[in-house]
């Protein structure tokens, strides 16, 4: 028999992305919309074990919508990984009156949560947002699209200062696992390499790579790579290497860093996330379980959260071939 | 028996959009991969009648990825629509030794290249750029996505002087037939009401849910209106009818106007631009011909000109009801 | 006998301006710092009459300084216009055991404070915030560099497209009595001409400056034009009587609007708003009476009402021969 | 006997700054203006000694004024640190007929032009353009205000990120003698706190900061340390020490790097150069020698190149108090 659902908390978990506060908003207002009540919930999972609850209403999220960031918060939660933790948190949920809960945020939100629906059989529906771009069963997570915005509007300022310099500039970016980031605002941006986990270039093809392109008649480069580089060396190392096999350039390391994870939200990010607020409280309406919405073809779709979790890689090989062919 | 392609032609035709560059970078550059030979052609059609070649290769479009607009330029040519220009534009094509002819722009462009080519056998290929993301076969043109930012950011300044005063703005943003840009920015920017082309709401609609949405707590608001909204009353009309009907509201009118053709284009529209001028060209020499290429679930796809051209409306229902819940 | 200052109330009243936010912040943690109490009054001078307070701490204004608008609102008190809406006010503060009151915004806010002031003899202190940059005694206000820079960034957008086209593009910015705003962006977007209040060029002088720009080779042109232009003709007028006797020019007509009061302020804003908000603290503190704190040569300075109500024009001569010149 | 001046040489050294197309935009124009020749030099004084010149009209910086870098490239030059290298550069320039040479860059560029000046008695002017606003003479250089946005927008961003995760960071930013861009940013981006090399805060003082600024409610706190801070320790050690004094905080870096030195400029320093770009070709036409033109007061003044070149610190004392006081 089918839980009715009056009432719905909400909560962000895990890195926090560009859109969470539009996720947020829309589950809100889905509910104003419905006749639910929404709770919102502070500090992820942390937040439901220490009681941390607020009511929201249409009127709540007012302005929230452009925001970086997650006005609810964000944490990662140890406790919650105890069976202790867990056990407090439902019954937090259960003395709230709370019938279900959406939670905003990427794999090891989803786990938290899939565990949780199995110990208590209570309600968990998924939202995907990180900007890592890594959940399976989704085109695209929210934040990744501002990510790569920030990403190539950095790079399209470094470029300024190695086109005026004639140097050449390794810039590290997100993405310990998933070459998305790089891969795509490396294109976007012109670079003439791009690094990523998927691969593993080699060092010496990198060189090999380099040498061509001077001769080509280019004076200055951007080398994007991502965090999770498989070629063994760090960022600075692989600087130190090119340095000293191709003299004559004057290189210079940039780690964006943080930066990739805040800003205003794209539009983009701002419908997708609209969309999937609205699709979760859709699909626990009806009576939809342990399921995360998500993208596909532009249209919302439910996907198993044991799906979602499994993050395979989405390595698009045309892609590749679009940025070898574009740096030319 | 198909034509080897030695040398390829590209031109910008009809309304810019952001991201054109980057298209031609990516024919010039697919071109230099496949040691084609590649000649820009300024101001479209025009430029075609005109003889307004020039060679360009792999360095000519260093840093252009970035850049708005088109450098090529762009213009609409009465003499093309003329079978005199046209055959001034084939002599021209044929004296300058090339093969085949990438045209970047929308349906007008489309129209013009098919004519071209039923008429003297001559191969041209289309990509689709323009804003107004109103070509069919693809499900997205290049510079919407940047467009859609631009209206975004637009619009949250003037949200803040909106919230400070209490004040309903109607803000007019591009779309003659397609609501597209009006939807998803309007959801994206949290309007309170959105009128496109593809419904006509009614006036009196409109005031009831204002009178609605007033009563509901809300102080200020935003409607956005797409240029081509058919409740027969233009921008300014609407904002006398509301002051009239809603005496308390302070109303006032934007109309954004060409900043939504310019800027920056996103990441998104940068690397759509450059998969789809390595589609073209890649599609060119694979033989094809009469046809656009497109992206279809992320996928480039070819299409038929012919259905290319036909603009049909991809109005998302789903959509709608997204931006109505959200503004709830 | 000098008042002994405990209690201060702040508000925002006019039109708003990027960095209100930050200067309220300013004057609330200095009085933090002081160990003063502050209330926040909202919608300018209705709300004092409405009575519409809230008590403000250091962490109520926790993440304002990045916010367009104000957070306090704005709005013009026709009531406050009158002696008994005035006394309504006077009766609130006494109420409220306000000691005195810091007024954010332009000319009509300084007056309504200086009037306030001379009838009860209620210490008021003013900080300039206004788009407009026409209030005399401070060399620039709150607000103004952040406009400038909104709107060069919208010109440069239609300058992608204005290239794109061969186009003249005639763009009205804000600027009613002062062409500060008109002078300092055309010349930051490389208009080709700036038409402002301070001068008036006539009809004539710019079609013949226009035919010579084309002469020189130009093909796409921005004319920046002031709203308070004193040509007589409006801007649409002035694009048709471009149009009919330059006839090879195409040209299109964009009013930037209210993009131009919002927007995250800039650097330059927040800091001058930090700087005149710790200012008229300590000015009150010092027992400084009718009068506003302005900034002169980078120094903060005292500056009567009375003077700074007069709005001289600071028109810069130098400035329009830069202009000039830099057009050419 | 004053030479007659028809012919002007203009070029970038240094590190680049945002704005420095700008300058040399005003330079060619002024030119153009008074009717006198300008010749570009590209790299610097090295492209002085390698003969790397070019003919510059008034349409050759079309488009030029809204880009960051500079298109003319910079770099340093050993070679013209020698004498045997100066020679060469005179020699090049009494070939070409030029009769004085505009140097745009910072102190280093300003050494190396009035050593050859006092060497050949070779009229040369200074335009300071660097982002560390360390000229003396100037109350602003080109670049330094766009820096200050860029740094801003960029903590912006991180502050999105560390609200939502209560989390201190640590973000370094440009500035190895000079302390503006880090206390004008940290001011602007609501710094906890901003450490500088113009003052040895110590850690320990440091710590008891943080300590107060967190029992006073603050959650989340960013730290501004400019790269010369003088606390003997780098910005990881430091990130270090508090992780061990103060347990309960989550620690990050960032290090904002080279986007610092790109990006558009700001309308203020595109106004700025193309004042200074106006000012130098005026200054050399009446006669000036041994000079830089900067920017007092809003009016463009003349400094000995021997006071440039001191770089006494600008260090203003109202504004660390004004800094303290906004980050209760």
């Amino acid at each position: 028999m089918q839980l009715e659902i009056k009432r719905i908390g909400v909560l962000t978990s895990g890195g926090d992305a560009p859109g969470m506060n539009a996720a947020i908003r829309a589950v809100v207002r889905c509910c104003a919309f419905q006749n639910i009540e929404c709770v919102g919930i502070y500090r992820g999972y942390q937040g439901l074990i220490e009681d941390d609850f607020e009511e929201l209403n249409a009127r709540s999220v007012r302005n929230v919508i452009s925001r970086g960031g997650t006005f609810l918060k964000s944490a990662r939660s140890k406790e919650f990984m105890t069976k202790e933790g867990r056990e407090k948190a439902f019954v937090n949920l259960k003395n709230a009156g709370i019938d279900a809960l959406v939670v905003i945020g990427g794999d090891g939100t989803f786990t938290g949560g899939l565990i949780f629906e199995n110990e208590f059989d209570f309600p968990v529906i998924g939202i995907p947002a990180t900007i890592d771009n890594d959940i399976s069963g989704t085109d695209f997570t929210i934040g990744y699209d501002t990510a790569l915005n920030t990403v190539v509007e950095a790079i399209d300022k470094i470029r300024d200062t190695a086109s005026s310099h004639n140097r050449l500039f390794l810039i590290e970016v997100m993405g310990r696992d998933a070459g998305d980031i790089a891969l795509n605002s490396g294109i976007g941006a012109g670079a003439e390499e791009i690094l990523i986990p998927e691969e593993n270039m080699g060092v010496d093809r990198l060189l090999e790579s380099l040498k061509r392109s001077r001769k080509s008649g280019k004076t200055s480069s951007i080398i994007v790579v991502a965090e999770g580089d498989k070629s063994g060396k760090n960022i600075f190392e692989l600087a130190e290497i090119i340095e000293e096999n191709l003299g004559d350039y004057e290189i210079r390391v940039s780690v964006l860093g943080h930066i990739q994870r805040g800003g205003s939200p794209s539009c983009y990010d701002r419908v997708l996330a609209s969309k999937l607020g609205v699709g979760a409280v859709d699909a626990l309406l009806r009576g939809e379980r342990k399921i995360m919405v998500g993208i596909h073809h532009q249209q919302v779709v439910s996907v198993p959260l044991e799906t979602a979790i499994k993050g395979e890689a989405k390595f698009d090989k045309n892609l590749r071939r679009v940025a070898d062919i574009t740096s030319v």
